[in-house]
């Protein structure tokens, strides 16, 4: 069980940390700071300075091949095990753009995932290949406002057949992604067959953005930003019509198909909330030596020498856990790594959350304005306690098999 | 040691929240909606709807009497005491804009406090009476960005004394409502004295919100937000020039005017709190009851039921703790109440902010969205845990007091 | 809601502290350590030294008139409130022998208010009498091995009418006191109607200790040690008769006796538990001013500082808690105190526990040995925990009334 | 960075699992009733059934070569990484005896440790030959009753050279091991150079348990009981004589000595400690299976799923850390890897402590009787809190690490 960093990674996760620290997080802030000043007054277009940013950086990674990481266990790319990509995911969780600049930033990399194991060739024409080019962007339509999507078999947005072709009704929720102008592909889950067995419901649809009869209602906001230009779209279908081709993996599907690209994208979620965690545990040692208070440095005050030790403990536990699940998704198959991963789900954003906290409290104010990242980083990674399921359900998930352990023997 | 309800408070308590719940919350929503649509584009103007929605409000609740309750024991206004206002702060937390619909919002209460216990009749004319009346609004200004502000000992912006006039110079920021355009007086810890003791080399000033050498340099975020219009300003002093006569109390004694002002100011931001997490545990129980996964309720499934019992008991005992303090402040003076106010400083925000967590959790997505209250109600319960000092230094002062009872006597 | 100290039981309050301080604790070490030493061998029987200590305290306790203070709300003994009673019972929690010393001792109080409350004279004279002037002790016989005795509709012990008699088979254990030679009456729950409505199920006897069919098996240990002379016994029961007479209150109404016994009871737990975190606190901050380390005394290191105020915060609300608890029996009823006493049934032993785990940690090892009666205190309070229902239930019961709430109105 | 089983250990484990599971555990349970029954009531001394159940499992241990497995990196034995050795350990620890069975128990291992790497071939015939072969027993003599002993610098027991033999006066505590009538040796750190640097003070010295001087003043206790026959002695040395041959190492060199020794101890504690949170786990599971309470089992009511699954995450999360501190000690020697173990310290009897209580709590008052091992296992945890360092100063070491990422650089 070699959890480490091998021979062939380690000097891309040098170049992908130096590229991030020296040339991404500079621009960083400067992007973010570009949000909302479109001549338009459209919060939802790029600036042409955020063009820019990011054209140039996307060049250069393109240009050292440090592109494309994410695409684990295949010929095309790296072909690097999900293990390898954790080091590098952590990287570029760092900072909020690098995940984009290296093409390997949610949903595209999950949305890429399904194309490449399930799409027709004539999808992966289409739509897979300007996504590994970083040409568009997807986005990925799964939870709906009106039913508890931490339940999948209770989605009901409905796909009725027409002929040869299906209509599409009803309304899907935090559309990540989708509010970016660039986005050109929405992949969608519909009921399409209500009476069936509940893990044959649905199919997956592969939409595009600009069909007719798609609505997008608002931007949903993440602890009231709008999270602009990237947004989480609110989305109304009426009577969108989708050929029957455009159907992927087959009637009935489409839990397969999110079990398939949930198992990846979790992970690196989890691999990119333990680089924010790392960021924030430096900006809090740092500033915990920078100032003082009762004549004493901040860092030897209190509980911080407990508080920092905690953070460090934490961190990696979730690391090891973390790498273990990928090695399992490496070498057993999403199946098996399957309650691994709904272990990491609930850990490490838990765990980032509680080190992003502390950092903003060494803080005080400052740690929760926009003069430090903290305060996006808490509320990105909260998210993370119900995107892809929220923790209860991965906690059940794990129940089951513990105390599978004891009732199959019987 | 009465921690009840008394009967001269009850109706009061009645009245205040029907009118929260029947008039201020249908409102309050509509009026955070407005934000930003000021013709002007300046976020910090109010449109003329949210004047319309505000003055309507207040005039209801002059009228009716429902007024100033957070004078205590004073021979104006109600004469309330600390534990009768706590029930009537805990009414006004659950909705945002509602404490100010009774003008018992902070930071004018406590300024107006100031003014109260401190000021001269001059200043009680210029300044306290409009604050009473709530046709202007004021700013406290203390925290400083150079500074861990935590230790109040380390407030630095400057002034110097010339002729009967004292220059001011150095940066604040935080000031809360300073964004708001009927914000007219900052209320301001200065360094006068920099070589007396540490607790005397402070004093407060009184001055105009237009005083020239005043520039408000930029809104500080809170969470993504500026808060518009109410507004956390970042300040910058330049040669501000202050008659003597607007020194408060006296030469030096600055630290004694923000002991005096925070003690009731802490505890009126527990009460709030403890008024949040009611509404976040009622939002909580609805959600979980309302909706269904696998086949239950929500409030049936995973760890639910202990959830809401351990915000239930939690609650419950933050409020008790909140009474007593409040109930030393009222009976035996705030030097005395000081252990029992840091207590409470530490557990209510703590308490509402796991509440109101568990709240988002339950809801979703949607806990942390626009469409209810919770997110932002967390973000402005997480700035309480540094605001009027932070969690370590009120757990610094509660263990010097336990520890003091066996060192003394020996 | 007066939770404070009445100027009718301040002096009692003073007498007891002091008698548990000056009197009583010296001797209770001396008491312990007498445990074993009989010359027979059998730790179940006291020392002729231990019953020496034991009755000269008694005596004097009965002379000064501090007794029985337990029978609240009663024309006997002293009429105390149940608020005033906790305040007594803190006292007496700080020292394992002092709440017999008083006649004031689980489960012989729980005992007394069954028999004054349901009894009839009969029972009065021969069993309430005796255990009133302290010359007889009782027990409880309620928990079953054989079953979840969480649920106590569970419960299974078998009796079955024959003529006039009840006849009685099956096992109890966690008869605490059972041990003590002196313990001559069992109060039984047995289940006289399996087919009944689960309420109604039960019934209520008086068994004498000697009875014939009662055979002791063995003394249950807690934590490695047998409590003796205490005990809590596991007793098995063949053909045990019993006269109808002495069956408390009626045939199946055994649940109802059961209620009204454990709500005082359970208070009272909490008041004692209380005594023993303070006496902890105490031992804590004594221990970190005392000793040193890395050239500090150990109060200034690590996050001892949090830790004492976290303690000192911890107490004041759980003692809020069970005061509240304390008034709403006293002025609504046992009914409506229930879901108070769940609440404070969960808090007091966790966070006694908590504190004493504190403490013990500031000990090093001198923590768990028997230099210090922490190790007794935790593992005594870890017993709390299920004694009288366990934690998640009781938790369960403050969720459906809390739930209730938006149920009801639909 | 390889954390797996390997082909070369994993016959081991699986025969050492089966010893445990089938011939050690039957016998455990006897083996500790029978403490207290040796006819002279010397609770010290082994009953013939207690040396005829130890022996006849050491015997067979041996002849299958299940036999010292902890000697890692070396030519002796197995030549075991310290990695492999954790899977032993951790099956080894799920049973009281059975450490002791394959050789493998504390504080022997340790002390063969020091033997092996510090000691003369004099040191290795007497004493190290003996305990290999399993012939004898021997305590380590290091904490002091009045002395923070967190704190090794505080170690105060005098040694003062007389000719060419060293004089030891003073006291020690917490002997583990030194009430076994064959224990034979103590390994004694003692204060030699009270003037000299601090790491530089003391000396380790090798002394026959039957040395004259010596006194056992009592055992220690360890939440109510003495853990006959090994104990955790209280010993006092009046005019101890040893001759200077006897010191280890060299004079002054007794850190150097305590630290090679403490690392690989303190990895295999946390071992054996997740080894007793995976029994902890599956008695909850078993017990939340077989009962039931309100119409359902036990493991589908309140928050058991979530206890479960946090108990499994934790465990998984403190075996992998484990396991990576055993890697750095493989890879890169005790130096590199005490920050390491400092985590690991700190985490994995916290965890199993949790576990364990979890456990007790599903079981209700039966989990803290001796009718399971969980109040035992919880007491023998609770110990590492302290033993070999408390948490505080682990987590003191690990900020300190932390901390010098950032201040070096400067």
């Amino acid at each position: 069980m070699d959890l480490g960093v091998t021979d062939r990674v380690r000097p891309l996760i040098e170049q992908v940390r130096r590229m991030v620290e020296t040339e991404i997080a500079p621009l960083d802030a400067e992007y973010h700071e570009e949000v909302g000043k479109h001549p338009s007054g459209d919060r939802f277009l790029h600036t042409d300075r955020q063009i820019e940013i990011l054209e140039a950086l996307k060049s250069k990674a393109k240009e050292r091949g440090l592109w494309n990481f994410w695409l684990t266990d295949s010929e095309r790319g790296f072909g690097l095990t999900t293990v390898e990509y954790a080091y590098l995911a952590e990287e570029m969780g760092k900072v909020g753009i690098a995940a984009e600049v290296f093409n390997c930033n949610a949903p595209d990399t999950g949305n890429m995932e399904v194309l490449e194991r399930y799409g027709t060739q004539a999808h992966k024409n289409l739509w897979l290949k300007p996504l590994l080019t970083g040409d568009i962007r997807s986005a990925y339509l799964m939870t709906e406002p009106d039913e508890a999507s931490s339940d999948a078999t209770n989605i009901a947005l409905s796909a009725v057949k027409d002929g040869d072709e299906w209509v599409l009704n009803g309304e899907k929720w935090w559309a990540s992604g989708a509010g970016d102008s660039r986005c050109k592909l929405y992949i969608v889950m519909a009921r399409t067959d209500p009476d069936a067995h509940k893990h044959s419901r649905h199919s997956m649809f592969l939409i595009p953005a600009d069909a007719d009869g798609l609505e997008v209602l608002r931007p949903m906001h993440v602890f009231n930003t709008d999270d602009a230009p990237h947004g989480h779209m609110h989305i109304r279908f009426t009577n969108v019509r989708v050929p029957e081709a455009d159907l992927v993996l087959g009637r009935g599907r489409g839990f397969e198909v999110a079990q398939g690209r949930l198992g990846p994208g979790r992970i690196h979620h989890c691999m990119r909330a333990i680089g924010q965690a790392e960021r924030a545990l430096e900006l809090l040692c740092k500033r915990a030596l920078s100032r003082e208070a009762f004549g004493k440095k901040l860092a030897d005050l209190g509980a911080n020498h407990d508080i920092i030790a905690n953070a460090r403990m934490e961190i990696e536990m979730a690391r090891l856990l973390c790498l273990k699940a990928a090695w399992m998704m490496d070498t057993q198959g999403t199946r098996a790594a399957q309650p691994w991963i709904s272990k990491i789900k609930v850990i490490a954003p838990l765990m980032a959350l509680k080190v992003v906290d502390e950092a903003m409290q060494v803080h005080g104010a400052a740690g929760i304005s926009q003069d430090f990242p903290l305060a996006s980083m808490w509320a990105h990674l909260r998210t993370l306690r119900f995107a892809d399921g929220p923790d209860a359900v991965h906690r059940r998930q794990v129940a089951r098999v513990e105390l599978r352990k004891y009732t199959n023997a019987g």
